[in-house]
């Protein structure tokens, strides 16, 4: 094992069995027993002040370091976590848990409704960022956390970031939003709606009530493919397959010629094994509908004493820098302690999850700024 | 009637009957009989001297100006095609015609195979931009014409002009590839991939053979909301939509709550009544396919007298200006005659349809300096 490894980890779960431990959601309905998975890195320091919330992306969930118990992975960020990282297991007690939406453990369209012992299906209720947040507030308060050190997460993570420094400024000393935005421009909306749409043009997604059948594989792995392009970036595209060719003998036939067309069918494929079509519909529309921008998020900054960190990727053309210069400019409007970095990478928007280096030395020299107060 | 119009017109059929007059494709299969669908605007001159061929993109037709006597619908280049206009009816005799491999009246995958008296579906033999050319090529000699004033066209039209400057540099003078490239970037296969992906993962698609059933409507309607989001730009995307919601009532039951979702929704379902799921395949593999790029063109350039306009737009990011410029610059290299613009846009690669006032400056003034050698 390496030195720097978290070595085996396991998930947890925590249930809020009982009113009022039900969540109340955004869209006025409320929701029990919901239960959230999550792992715990390091060590949770005497007085509690030494913890960090880590938020993870649309398709990831609680594990985010060390090699999970089950199936022998690494977690999604595992670069990131551990002894000596940027999150420094030694120093920080670090969490991270899979949102509600989810199908990673936490309660989402694919879980159990207690009113009829049947998968929720479309009869789960609409979930936002907002609401992402709230669950991982009752995690937080069941370790007995005040204040939480930072919140860091990517993409959608950055939200939840986000939203905690909006609705829970005086909980939070830190937080560090990545590749992500204030809301979703147009063009990010449209990108979630063909996934959306080609998951719903599926005919075994069954109005979302597949549970009993199978899921609406094709249609989930188109959206993946769709995804994964929106991830890396031309330049990424062209050094990783150029115009490669996966066999001499042209089929011509609507095979996979291209290697970029293999590596596309390859990860759409795979990706159905281990998630669920509904939690990608939820958590796409969640995605869509964050919108912190104007008075909102203003409002909410100019009473905290939040400290930012803002990074984002020249090549990430669908989080483009210039929506994270938009948070950067409000947070400067109000006097917010605000360090921002654009930094070079030719890795498109999955840049945030492999630019760890780069990552590493801003996150650490940032947190070591940070103390609690 | 607007002065400018073309008025009425209607289709016309070339079909190549008889061998020698099947046409020899690249994959090394032949195929006959050839139909070609096409119309031609003004009127061919005495010594055939004043024709310019119109090629179209992807889901055009040779529909290209006036209005079709059949339906009333103007045709796709209306504004760029008629008397006064850039290709001034006055002047020239216009043609443009249904690529092979199509369904708007051209022999494609949904004509009827001699053979079997049924459908061809994926027994149609393998087309590229190059078999394309070589139909049009038949086209031109069926009217006597021996040298095309000029082959223009957007996007594929733009492929099949630099093909024709390849392949038949003494029968052009003059080529005008717009918002095109040379070959494709991995990420145009990706995009082209996935909307193949997305109608062969329809279950209607039935591998090809779904004439006797209908078509696999929503697997094609997602491909062409794919499609619609590149070719709009970011900021254009800004413009139509930004953020603006179609219902105070938020459904949050991934219904199209976002006008941007209404509009990719009705576009693709719209798409689907007048296009052939299968031609999509086949004209999607041969853009995929095409490659002039290196010594292929410059070898061609090499030994033309061939006058090249080549027009991109800046904010055109599935052809970027990049691709135009690489055009530009193996010209120069050979001291070709070319002149180049990257056009000031918002409407991304759309633009080439759009912004047809600035187009008609540059292409009037470029073809008054070309004239028959």
């Amino acid at each position: 094992m390496k030195k720097d490894s978290l070595g085996i980890v396991h998930t947890q779960y925590l249930t809020f069995a009982e009113p009022p431990d039900t969540l109340q959601l955004k869209s006025g309905r409320s929701i029990g027993p919901v239960t959230l998975a999550y792992e715990t890195y390091g060590k949770l320091n005497a007085n509690k002040s030494n913890a960090i919330l880590v938020c993870h992306a649309l398709s990831g969930d609680a594990h985010a370091a060390g090699i999970s118990k089950d199936d022998k992975t690494p977690g999604w960020w595992d670069n990131m976590i551990g002894p000596g990282k940027a999150l420094d297991t030694d120093l920080y007690f670090v969490i991270c848990s899979n949102v509600i939406g989810g199908c990673k453990g936490s309660t989402g369209p694919s879980s159990i409704n207690p009113e009829t012992q049947k998968p929720y299906a479309l009869d789960f209720p609409l979930i936002t960022i907002a609401d992402m947040v709230e669950a991982q507030r009752h995690l937080i308060d069941s370790f007995g956390i005040e204040k939480l050190l930072c919140v860091i997460g990517g993409s959608m993570g950055g939200m939840q970031a986000l939203q905690w420094a909006s609705v829970y400024p005086e909980r939070i000393i830190a937080a560090i939003p990545i590749a992500t935005a204030l809301k979703h421009s147009p063009q990010q909306i449209a990108f979630n709606e063909v996934m959306r749409q080609s998951i719903m043009a599926d005919s075994v997604w069954r109005e979302g009530y597949y549970y009993e059948h199978g899921q609406p594989e094709n249609g989930l792995a188109v959206a993946r493919m769709i995804g994964h392009i929106t991830y890396m970036s031309d330049l990424s595209m062209e050094e990783k397959f150029s115009r490669k060719l996966k066999n001499e003998n042209l089929s011509f036939q609507f095979k996979d010629d291209f290697e970029v067309e293999g590596y596309l069918r390859y990860r759409g494929y795979n990706f159905v094994k281990r998630f669920d079509a509904n939690s990608y519909l939820y958590i796409t529309k969640a995605i869509d509908y964050f919108d912190l921008s104007g008075e909102k998020f203003m409002s909410a900054v100019k009473k905290t004493a939040v400290r930012f960190l803002v990074i984002s990727f020249k090549s990430d053309w669908l989080y483009p820098a210039h929506q994270s210069q938009d948070i950067v400019r409000l947070l400067k409007r109000k006097h917010a302690y605000t360090t921002y970095f654009d930094l070079i990478s030719t890795y498109g928007h999955d840049a945030f999850l492999i630019e760890t280096d780069d990552e590493t030395r801003l996150i650490k020299n940032f947190l070591a700024n940070v103390s609690p107060d």
